[in-house]
């Protein structure tokens, strides 16, 4: 019963003995009852699916059709689609395997049958079938799932359904199989001893035929009988089922031999089972694309005591950490489909004194790849060039920045005709616009489509941007900590014509691409905003954009691997994205909108995705709220509020602290009073968090010096203050285990009502919003704008950007704009020295007192250079203020995430 | 007889029936035998691979040892090593899966056994072995394997194997089975029918038990007998097989209770047949590393005509294409291993008028995932950041740049002692030196371990580095074309302190650390090569490495994945290495020493790597021979010339060509003279080759606008100069078909005698090496070194830098360093303008004439501005002169390269 083997062999013609017409009837019945099952699963499938077209692909390496009619009548009539394939009867193994595999991967197809000369079904062809769409169960995996009793995941062969349909009552009885073999002879066997028939199966030469032929209850024909073999020797009354491959395809039979009527019902019935297991693999399908639990094989983690110094950020509030310890409690622990969105680290601090972001102690991220990772040594992978997204947005941002010095300097130095020819130039003759320079005529209001027919003037507004250098705000950029690109000169080598002008170079994570990508929906969202960015203004004080330098296909290009997320696990083997990374003080701090939507759809309608927030709530979350969800659209149900002991008790007027030097006991010794003291910076974060109305848990991150007292004194206040919970965790000492108490409220906490809004209206002017934010979030008496400001808010209003969020670039050391100033300042004047735009991010950014210069360009200190001998770094010598997280796994977002996604 | 169902059970008991005693005691002779024929063949194996400890691993997740304790003294016997990992007896199913998983992986482990308890033998973890490793046969693909036929793929379990080992004579006979069920069962049936046995199988409750028992031939017991069953049951005569999982391991009864001598029988064999099984898959495995033709699913092409745009480079002379085409001939179409080894294009070019370098028309580099690309647009993935290294480069370059500057300001502003403080920080109170401060006092010839014992004078020298900025030589890079920055002034901030100096940005692939990259043979090499960069001099003229910086464990991290080579392939399939980038005018300009040694080892004794070597005899292959050879070893067996009728043309004088313009008619029409008076070109390129000692084929790339006559008198022509073959290609447009009579050529230039050797010895001086390149290479009458460049090399010579390699700057449109110069100047003095060093690369290069600062920052032209908004560019504005590219499939050196991998 080779499947193949005998195609094109006249089919056996044997008597009917016992009870074949009554069979035959019964046989067709089944037919009809099968179809119309299948027709209706299928409808109703489809009524709950109303996208989902259940697809049959067939490849065919023959000339003859016929067969395939026949399929494709059934498939027809049970409303399945068919994709028919059909390839020259000499196609090579090589070619059908080739067709196979792209069929595999077609997510529109969910069965693929094959119907090939003999020669081609080689185990290398048949096994190329992925078995969940291997509809006529023929490959190894199959077979060897129906044999180990694994019925579930197996598709049994068609033609062994068909047998087994016309059989009833097996127990006891003895079957004979006859010239059976292959997959199908095989998986035939298995079936009939599982319905408690004793199989004997032999070859049409074996000894003792007559005899045994003789002595069944049930004899099933694999193959075509040998005349030396008497029809005879079949006892009247043996039931006997003959099934080739003709038979089975109804090539011969269907619909026009009557004669042959039984082989002809099996061949039927075949085809109804294969229908059959169309509707098996469709409904797998749909059930593949909804919500279930995750099967995730988590990885134990043994923690050792102490934990082994793998933390690079000893002195870290510890954001990351329980970002990665809370989806470690959610899935390893609570079984709940979790996953966590984390921005990757720039290599400037790194490299410098700061150090990476994987987390650390036992809640830490590592690649997939690592299975067993104890006591993991992995923040070299995340923090160095891991995902290449940096590496992208640096090669964007520095062609844009090429592109510009190189255009003010042709337009200085060549006429309206030669920049003519250069930008459209003669090609075989022909002269012709690209869409992008159509698009350039258009807003010149210039309609005409031969390049022959524009006048000077045209030409001259065409080929000349007119850029006024002194507006160029576009700055090159590099992922390394180097000071002495703080303040350059560009532009002196005698090439350029003395067209040399003062720049800078910007840490890439400061970029607006940077803040694109992380703020974007889709490849078509990014192009549209790479080119929106307002690069400098011309000479008479219009926006100029990246679109007008024509360069946003290209911009695009470099960014169009740096879109997708890249896939990592934590500790336990909870999925993590890591993905895009923009700063958290000077841009708007939050991991990307894409990570958070693939996420959600793929933690399903009851799951959790934990994204991760820059800094305390009056940066992150101010920042998330306000401009992240107006970009996705999403809402998160809960707000996790990350405070330690320590940073508190210097909120409340600890000493500070320095980095490598020994903490001075206030930190290391009970002092409740000081706890007590700084938990007003505490009250104040919840009391911004409820501005937004959603409702917020305290994660206190435990260090082993803290003690009972002061542990409760904070959850104690936090939940006075408003807080939803508060909850002490250990995650650092232990992983997921530590964070159990975090996620189970973080878990109550999402089923709370929630009423979420936005701080402000866009509608407002610039300098309201400011306001607002600096009011009502930092606590400020109200703010005052340098000439240089406000000039800048009068122009972004005049050129129609007013209407933009606003991303504060801030301190997170205090909420206020002086980093020595702790606890809730109040009283103070914000002094806005300056305000920007990243048009294609989509915000305005403020600039609060004088924290700009040194982070678009950190220093490299001389403690790096020992730091850089061990490849790590050597402590954050900064107390971060309270850091924060958020989640939404709200139902209703989940499936807006779902539809919105475009990858 | 599920695997484990009974290993708590007591064995049945059934009488000797028929034959035992001579059954057993063949069954005792065959365990003998087959043990002793194991142990002969793993001995013999070993023998063959001394390094070879062929080893089976064992999980264990109980408490009772005995059973492996039989296990390993079979092993021990026949020579096996065992690991034998012993799990709680609680363990989880993910945890025995992840241990599964890394044994999968454990390249020291040839099979894999498991004793679980029952309840963890679940389909998850039995078939998380991988099949070639599953010794009892027991995961899905394996007893799929068996039942479709599949046997020489397929391990069976062994306890069917020792079954089968006691049967003979089986044709004819019937043989039940009585309570089998699961993988085993399957199996055995499967055996017995093979061997025409006509096979019964049911459960222990099956009606009619009594008359079934009572006909057959052979009973074999699969689980324990029930009371209810009366061995009376059982007919005198009848064999009777009883095994049970206790049985099989030999718990009860090996070697202690000899009453159930049968069962012992059956468990030793089975015991003996997993050692055979072993065997097995210790030859497999050495198998597997052995030389063989791949099985490679090429893939079909159906090349169009004419040929679709798909060339960014219409004018390029087709060094990559051929590469791409040779080696699609090779594996598609001659069937033989083959590999290319390419550079990764800079982004710089790929966006400025040059294009890409992946091959072109239908000899190209697609990534792995496509599999059906029949008219590609690919270009983009090799372009554009695809490997990364380029920005691995740029990273750790600009770290090393960026710690140069940061410590001249330093150095600067600082006291000895505040600089000791931040290099030897007191931590946790403690102050130690590091291991790399450590390397630098003993340089220093301070012989002090205590921080805290060094005197003031010898602080001094250990802090103070000295840096004479006017002696920086390592500029900072971009991989993007950026004129602005060939000349700049950095440190112009007020935090700099007015330490302003002038500086630049070279292009990437230009840097130190790219060429390191390409001539890099293992990661310990590279981490010394980039320590030993020289980056400046100090005051007294002493150079500095980045060793003294303390940056090289940063740099290596940095390097640390880009040393490892992407794959890719041809359209039809070949594998293909993509692997660093330098460039080929002003860097050595050949694909990676490491790329070429890996794909040396894939492709076996018999295959074929092609490495390119950029641009024409005089550059890429001398650079190739003279630097490249020396730091891999490896010699070449074939030079493979690649020719152009167009090139030839130019070089006999005809007119200059212009991207964009259409090609004068001296190009497109038939111009014998033309082609004639350019032979000259070819026929030096083909004498320099021979300077090597080693047949070159030239391949002439034919254009659509080529007649015959022409290809015919440059294939003639070359013939006559001495190649060993020319052969006209057109893969451009027929893939690899296009370049069969190439790879053929290839293949017999390959077997000539080699009489490889270096043009000149390194221990001559620098002045003469470059006379003799020149001389001999280039055809100049003599070299001129400007006085700048006599005393760089004074200065080279004095530190000790005299012995490296020459790597030529020098333009590669003409032999000379006039690029109008064509054909075969000759009389010129070639002017050397300046001499640097890349220690680390280990070469030094003198900058002919006036190449270097074009090309070390090419220029972003205005013509790029359309090409952008196509994401692709115009047109290769540049005849190439010759190119070139080389394979050495030498068996010897196959070798070297196979021990030299230390990756």
């Amino acid at each position: 019963m080779r499947i193949a083997a005998q195609r094109r062999c006249v089919s056996p013609v044997l008597p009917p003995r016992r009870g074949l017409c009554g069979r035959q009837a019964r046989g067709a019945a089944a037919v009809r009852k099968i179809t119309e099952n299948a027709k209706k699963s299928l409808a109703s499938l489809k009524r709950g699916n109303p996208q989902l077209e259940p697809t049959l692909a067939i490849i065919q390496a023959h000339d003859d059709h016929s067969i395939q009619e026949v399929n494709k009548n059934f498939a027809k009539e049970v409303g399945l689609r068919v994709i028919h394939i059909c390839l020259p009867e000499d196609s090579s193994k090589d070619e059908i395997v080739n067709e196979i595999l792209r069929l595999n991967e077609d997510p529109n197809v969910q069965g693929l049958a094959l119907d090939l000369p003999e020669s081609l079904y080689s185990s290398k062809v048949l096994n190329a079938v992925k078995p969940e769409k291997d509809v006529d169960g023929l490959s190894t995996v199959s077979l060897g799932r129906l044999v180990c009793g694994d019925g579930y995941d197996c598709l049994v062969p068609p033609i062994a359904c068909a047998v087994m349909e016309l059989l009833e009552d097996l127990g006891g009885k003895t079957v004979l199989l006859v010239g059976a073999g292959g997959a199908v002879g095989a998986a035939l066997q298995c079936m009939l001893q599982r319905e408690g028939a004793v199989t004997v199966s032999c070859q049409w030469e074996a000894p003792q035929l007559q005899s045994k032929l003789h002595h069944m209850d049930v004899v099933v024909l694999g193959s075509a009988k040998p005349d030396d073999v008497s029809v005879s020797w079949i006892k009247p009354g043996t039931t006997v089922i003959s099934c080739s491959r003709d038979l089975l395809s109804g090539k011969h039979n269907y619909g026009q031999q009557n004669s042959h009527a039984a082989e002809n019902v099996v061949g039927c019935l075949a085809i109804a089972m294969r229908m059959q297991n169309m509707v098996k693999n469709t409904e797998r399908w749909i059930q593949s694309q909804q919500y279930r639990k995750w099967n995730l094989r988590c990885l134990k983690l043994q923690p050792l005591s102490p934990v082994p110094r793998i933390t690079p950020t000893p002195l870290g509030e510890g954001k990351s950490t329980v970002t990665v310890g809370l989806v470690q409690a959610l899935t390893a622990h609570l079984n709940i489909n979790s996953f966590a969105c984390l921005r990757q680290p720039s290599q400037g601090p790194t490299f410098g004194v700061k150090g990476g972001a994987a987390g650390g102690g036992y809640a830490q991220v590592i690649p997939m790849e690592e299975v067993r990772q104890q006591v993991p040594v992995p923040l070299e992978e995340f923090n160095l060039h891991l995902t290449g997204d940096i590496h992208a947005i640096t090669a964007a941002n520095n062609l844009l920045a090429a592109a510009i010095d190189a255009r003010v300097l042709h337009e200085n130095t060549q006429s309206d005709k030669a920049l003519y020819n250069r930008l459209v130039p003669v090609v075989n003759g022909m002269r012709a616009f690209s869409a992008i320079q159509f698009a350039r005529l258009k807003r010149l209001g210039i309609n005409k489509t031969d390049p022959g027919t524009l006048t000077e003037e045209e030409i001259s507004k065409f080929v000349r941007l007119d850029i006024d250098p002194s507006t160029i705000t576009c700055q090159r950029v590099v992922d390394t900590n180097d000071r002495f690109l703080r303040k350059i000169t560009v532009g002196q080598a005698n090439t350029e014509k003395g067209f040399v002008r003062q720049a800078q170079f910007d840490i890439a994570v400061a970029s607006e691409i940077m803040a694109i990508l992380a703020l974007t929906t889709s490849l078509q969202d990014m192009k549209e905003r790479l080119g929106k960015m307002v690069v400098a203004n011309d000479k008479k004080g219009k926006p100029l954009t990246a679109e007008d330098l024509g360069v946003t296909g290209a911009l695009t290009v470099l960014m169009k691997d740096a879109i997708k997320p890249t896939l990592m696990q934590t500790l336990e083997g909870t999925p993590v994205f890591v993905h895009a990374g923009p700063f958290a003080n000077i841009a708007h701090g939050n991991s990307s909108v894409l990570a958070d939507k693939i996420a959600l759809k793929l933690v399903g309608e009851k799951g959790f995705v934990v994204t991760e927030a820059g800094f305390g709530a009056d940066i992150g979350m101010e920042k998330f709220f306000n401009i992240k969800c107006r970009a996705s659209g999403l809402v998160p149900s809960v707000v996790v509020l990350v405070a330690t002991v320590r940073a508190l008790k210097m909120h409340g007027g600890g000493p500070n602290v320095t980095a490598g030097a020994p903490l001075k006991k206030e930190y290391t010794e009970e002092n409740l009073q000081l706890v007590a003291d700084g938990c007003c910076n505490l009250q104040k974060q919840i009391q911004i968090t409820q501005l937004f109305g959603v409702p917020v848990v305290v994660a206190l991150n435990v260090f082993k010096t803290d003690s009972p007292a002061e542990v409760d004194l904070v959850c104690k206040i936090a939940k006075q203050s408003g807080a939803f919970d508060a909850v002490p965790c250990t995650h650092w000492s232990t992983g997921g285990r530590g964070a159990v108490k975090l996620a189970q409220a973080v878990e109550k906490a999402a089923n709370q009502k929630n009423s979420f809004k936005y701080l402000y209206s866009l509608e407002l002017p610039i300098v309201e919003k400011i306001r607002i934010i600096a009011q009502k979030v930092y606590g400020a008496q109200d703010i005052e704008l340098s000439p240089a400001a406000q000039s800048q808010v009068d122009r972004y209003t005049r050129q129609g950007f007013g209407n933009l969020p606003i991303c504060m670039a801030k301190t997170h050391l205090s909420l206020s704009h002086q980093p020595e100033r702790k606890g809730v300042p109040t009283g103070f004047i914000l002094p806005i020295s300056d305000v920007r735009a990243s048009i294609g991010a989509g915000f305005i950014y403020p600039l609060v007192g004088t924290l700009l210069a040194q982070f678009r360009q950190p220093a490299k200190k001389v403690t790096l250079l020992k730091a850089l001998e061990h490849h790590k770094s050597v402590a954050f010598s900064l107390f971060q203020s309270i850091s924060m997280l958020l989640h939404f796994p709200d139902e209703h977002h989940a499936r807006t995430a779902y539809k919105a996604m475009l990858l």
